[in-house]
């Protein structure tokens, strides 16, 4: 445990801050119906977990490292008592340091109660932690979610929600919260909604989480999306007030939601995010057809775009890569009797349909392009005539700050190449990424408005839609955002 | 820990044999090989691994509850030193008992130590015990596997390879064996080859596994498989041996295996498992087209037939049905608020694809019918407009005696209804099942031959091809066997 | 985990405060030094350690619940590196929840990191705590040492010393300290010294305790007594500094370290606890001799008094109870066959010493009584003729609020009943305790001095020598204090 | 796990056989009671325990590493129902391989279950499992005591009562046994009567233990001494049978029980252990005097002799050497720093009693020596002016192999080394130890019979009373037994 380690380090794990949030108010067995939901959001973080829990009197709490069924078995949920809960789901560091950052992050306010659970990630937390320190704060996470209880602690306005909305005014980057209040449960989604948030109902209950699929297995209903910058009150009576306290700035939701992030049975946005990535499927074959024999989608996440690059081109889509259920992360490396064993243990080629055929590989994105390298090998391995790569996505060249893990921009292929450089690297006969007016097509825009973009696609097009206080040294570049 | 417990219970775990087996001889680092073959057969058994090694003098063995990549991290492979190696993957209950019977099982018998992992089921097990604990045998798991030790450990012939002949030859029913001595490595299959077994080569060293898949894992390339009845020895010197001990009836393997249990990228006595069960679904749209928009698999076991379906059909595949990655066993059951809850963790509608449309669902099989009708209904709560459910196997009508986990027959839904009465049950707008014609046709076969089939197909058909000595009291209908 | 509970408690487990301390600074090791340190003082809190070093440029922390030997073998000590150690053995409740008050506790304060391991107890915390809360303070323990940690925080005094005497100024109670911050260790003891510490060195290594048997053990020499309200400073030269912030009180030491809570081979205030003890019992048979055939000690804090009483009456010492080694703390308790059994599990009587003798019982106090009268009844089962039972300390008619774990008043055998009806309650033939004055004779006063007695001994007498905030309210008889 | 280890190893793990057994039958709670009487016997075998229960059908079990405490928590006991349990102490070594040496044993016989709890040590173990083996026997322990139950799972003989006599027949060395049948318990002692065995009632159930400390634990009655050569058969009506089956040999019980090994609040043979120490204390203060200031005990073992001496010398008793009461085994080891860090956890100076004084420092026995030799040290370090070590048996010259955890000779430091040679060693002033007619003396005897001695000394002697065909090829000198 390195107590004073900083806790904003690009290099390392603080940009593996994707999460997913999860609350509900009003219902019985609040917890265990945030554990559900949780489950179904475990594909945004599955690496530790959090429920908090609110019994009328007292918050309860469990945390652990680990996947939701592993740490919230039923022994656990009977802990947490009360009719309002929440509950996060991220990645972390194991140990006992790590535990100390698994949300939601609890405080005893002089209000009584305070609880947070935040997807996204605070672009100017090491300088207001900085401030903090130095007047007295001491901060017991390294996550920079805790800026947000102290500036709520310290903030002199009278209630507590006039200090919670001073509190966010100090903050810039990405956030969606759920959080809980003796009173009952905030749920707010930042000035541009970068990070996405839905609320639902099940009964009289209220939900909120990051996608719909967490309504979908906890039976709610679809209510609506959460604005940008509104932040919406429920109490324990079931009244719901919603207020902007920030104004009515454009919206730039984070694009990277629809072309990876997500589940495809979620709506976002009012899209269907399975939708999407098949109509990519559909851009990508218009825009770049390949005279092959089958398309063969790398599993899961590029399965949609390769059934619509499939239908669209009419050339048979089949499953030429098989995946394992049972990917485990820190899994035996034999030496050298078993070269790839890494890629082989989580994806196999499937010879049957490879050998002797020209192929269309359809992949999501290409980051670092070591797995897509030996994605390639694999196939010809296997026999394959001919392999063009698909990407459905525009190359990713810049580093996401709003809670998306990319690596820093070095070490982003397409940082560094151009696309034809990128084929010889991975080895493809060809390769081709959907345009960047192709990906807002899919979403059903006409294009992407220069001057104004409807969406963040930070990573792509490396326009910051907000300021970035803490890396501004590190990123000269990043200035002019 | 109920030590008396009779270790033959038709009714409760016994049934759950369903394995994967694995060995290497004369490689550096068999154990962490057999870790990396045994991850690519975790599907064949996912509650229980082993593996035991030999170094040259001495015996070594771990053995625990759950994943292989969860029981088997380096430090446990580190322990496990030499160049021969086997493993087991199986079912098992959990606790101290369970462990008992976690395979390889290991004996010092008077030539020195014997270790067998086996997969299978000896269908007269209980009677060989009851027999040898008169005589004196000490039993210490509730395995039928066990049997075999005790009657190599009691026979009185010269040399250990023909006291395990002698041992094979009093047992009946389906395994595949991998046996490892001080001598070297023992792979053998029942007479009929009722379950799979293949051999494969890294450089100088031999590998056996229950799949080809595990071959591929480790950079195997296939040799061939072990013929039915074959017993293959290999020495510390890579001398290969093949005896044909129980003559040459003719071979029965389990077409189950094509249908739902091996992995697509297998191949099985010659036929791509992917490609067989494509085909299914082509002779599927054949025999019972249905008239709709789309085509939706059961994600993952129907995935392929779908696929030949649609080809064959010309209706559009999609997938309607969102799969989890992250399915624990011992999840939290909230109550009213989420029906159904158990379901839609493993599979969640694709509303987009399922509104207004007529869809054609496509699942490998129908055991008990309660997931079926959890997913029809599912899917018209999703807005389908019709639901025509196919089935790419026969009716399973009967239990499986030789390794496969079916519940006992009043359970069956076929065994109880007719395909309408069955439809009704699932409320579905339509079914079907492939015919057993067909399915003989899809592994390449022009129709079954009535008086010798070429598979093992009692559970579609109720002939079982051995006798089962433990289990003719209870069920008469089998004296004809 | 109850969030909002508060953190003083008079009747639950917050006078189970006993603890030991240790620092060393300036020794390779230091944190083995510390465990080692720590296990000789394991009598003082035997649930929970914890163990911070500093590297030179991080602070590290490992903590847990259970024995020093349990939560300290070579691989956590491993994690603790530098020539800067401190820690702190505790009574603690179990769990997540109790691990958060696992001292030393830590903070990153504005100059760096900040170390605190506290032995007494603070009786104004709960009053500061409340003030701190209001003005945005967070605390993240339930313990009262935390309450220091804040008030330096949010101290204005310039340097981290003078903040830190300006928080001590404010609290009142016991307090023995060992801090560490990144420019070396600071030692001190509340103005009245009713804590004990002392100083030590091993080469160029200082070394402070609660004890000086934790010096022996590690080898260390004994240099002296921290003085009451001395701050003694130790930087990473060696550099030693005396201060003396509080003026000059008189001291108040408590005089129950002596009758109870040191071990036998340490040295407190230059008085051996050893020789202290047995010339209590020496004074003891002075004031209370009885006709009996043997002094039979309660094992094994009333051993050193035994042998006293046995030396100064000439009455022959016996084990006539034999204590187990082997005392587990959630022990199974059988019914109706096994009365007694779990006074029994450590004490268990030597009929053959017992048996038809009249017998002088040792024992240190009368807490409950429960325990006198269970040993009482155990020695007439074993035959005794007469028992007279002889207590080395007067009787305990207060409760603590400095540290040592004592029930409420009303529990307090001797605040509800005069000596006699005691006895009558323990059903022993007679019954006597050490005089006030005998036990100041025996650590070498003449007298006790009304006007301003030279030990702490409100436990005795309900003389507490410091205000008692928190407690007010409920304990309207200490106001006069 | 090294499975081809020979399980019996003279250097190893196999002569830590100290053990002790509980046994009761007729009792509600039978495994509740077990694990109270299981707890008065862990000083007998600290580290690994198993009870077994039977429940009128079945048998129960539960084993484990670590203490009774420990391992038999409430939830443990309540897995174990019926009215008969026993259970059994051990040295074991750790980790998975280890439990299966923990007994009790068990099998399921061709009569039904089978358990067993040995305590003592079979000397033609080895021997026997070499022809067992051979014939097909399969053992699952290294553990000696599973001979037992192979050779009555293949005796011939009618009855299973007959089978369990025949196989004594066939053993030699040491044994007490409680077995447990579906008929009832069975409680047996070896010809000679090497190990104890007591017989108690509570109520109207009988109990069988080691030693009768744990009757008085339980709260049972004693009822008598099991003779050597004795077999006490209990049924669940409560029938009590005795049998001898092996004639009338004179008896040989273990001296060493006396002098070290039992409680000393147990009654072994009649004798108080605790008075035969002090007496052997007596007699040594007759044959060995020094002129000295005061007589420290080693604690725990040395006091009662150290009274002894005490009271017969009228030197006085003190507690010059303090004994924590925390002994982690597995303890950090500070370097250089600490010298001798490990005795001083154990044992520390009392330097208020030792300096400058005289001492007479009592020991149980010198096995070693190293610990004698720190010990003498450490009294010097704490200022010591002589020191007279008085030991309370003959000097150990050789090994027992019937039980008790004694080193190989060439480690015996009295078997190399005469008296004069030991106190130089040690470094002590004089060294004395008693005579082996003194022991003899203080268990009541006028001396040593030499034809017929009345005990088993051989570790004082030499003189082995049963064959011990494992070990004759190794130790010639035993030959002549």
């Amino acid at each position: 445990m390195n107590m004073t380690h900083p806790f904003l380090d690009v290099d390392g794990d603080k940009l593996r801050e994707e999460c997913g949030i999860f609350g509900v108010i009003g219902a019985k067995e609040a917890a265990a119906i945030t554990a559900a939901g949780l489950h179904s959001l475990q594909h945004r973080g599955q690496e530790a977990v959090g429920i908090t829990s609110f019994s009328g009197a007292e918050f309860h709490s469990h945390r652990g490292i680990g996947h939701v069924a592993q740490v919230f078995r039923q022994k656990e949920v009977d802990t947490l008592p009360g009719s309002m809960a929440s509950g996060h789901v991220r990645y972390a560091t194991t140990g006992g340091s790590g535990l100390r950052n698994v949300q939601p992050l609890f405080a005893d306010l002089a209000d009584g109660g305070f609880s947070i659970a935040h997807n996204g990630n605070i672009s100017n937390a090491m300088t207001l932690k900085r401030d903090l320190v130095s007047k007295g704060s001491i901060f017991q996470s390294t996550s920079d979610t805790e800026v947000i209880i102290h500036l709520v602690a310290t903030s002199r306005y009278p209630t507590l929600v006039d200090r919670f909305v001073d509190a966010l005014r100090m903050v810039e980057g990405a956030y969606s919260l759920i959080c809980m209040t003796t009173e009952g449960m905030i749920a707010c989604r930042d000035p541009l909604g970068i990070r996405p948030l839905v609320m639902g109902r099940i009964g009289d209950a209220i939900v909120f989480a990051s996608e719909t699929v967490a309504l979908d297995i906890v039976g709610a209903d679809f209510v609506r999306t959460i604005e940008p910058g509104e932040m919406v009150q429920v109490d324990h009576k079931g009244t719901i007030s919603s207020h902007r306290p920030f104004g009515n700035p454009s919206p730039r939701p984070c694009i990277f939601e629809h072309v990876y992030f997500s589940r495809p049975d979620s709506v976002m946005d009012g899209l269907s995010v399975y939708q999407v990535r098949k109509q990519i499927g559909v851009e990508l074959a218009k825009e770049s057809f390949a005279d092959a024999d089958v398309v063969i989608p790398v599993p899961d996440s590029g399965v949609p775009a390769a059934i619509g690059y499939a239908q669209e081109s009419g050339i048979p889509f089949e499953l030429g890569i098989i995946r394992s259920h049972y990917v485990g992360r820190t899994f035996i490396q034999p030496g050298d009797a078993a070269r790839h064993a890494d890629v082989k243990r989580k994806h196999n080629a499937n010879r049957a349909v490879v050998e002797g055929k020209r192929i269309i590989l359809i992949d999501d994105s290409i980051v670092r392009g070591t797995t897509s390298k030996k994605i390639v090998e694999m196939m010809r391995d296997a026999g394959a005539a001919e392999v063009h790569m698909r990407i459905a996505s525009p190359p990713t060249e810049h580093s996401c700050f709003y809670g998306v893990d990319t690596p820093e921009r070095s070490k982003l292929l397409a940082a560094t190449m151009d696309t034809e450089a990128m084929a010889d690297f991975i080895k493809a006969d060809s390769l081709a990424f959907v345009s960047i007016d192709g990906l807002y097509r899919a979403v059903g825009e006409s294009e992407r408005k220069k001057s104004c973009p409807q969406f963040c696609d930070a990573c792509f097009s490396g326009e910051y839609p907000t300021k970035l206080t803490d890396f501004s040294d590190r990123f000269p570049e990043l200035d002019a955002a």
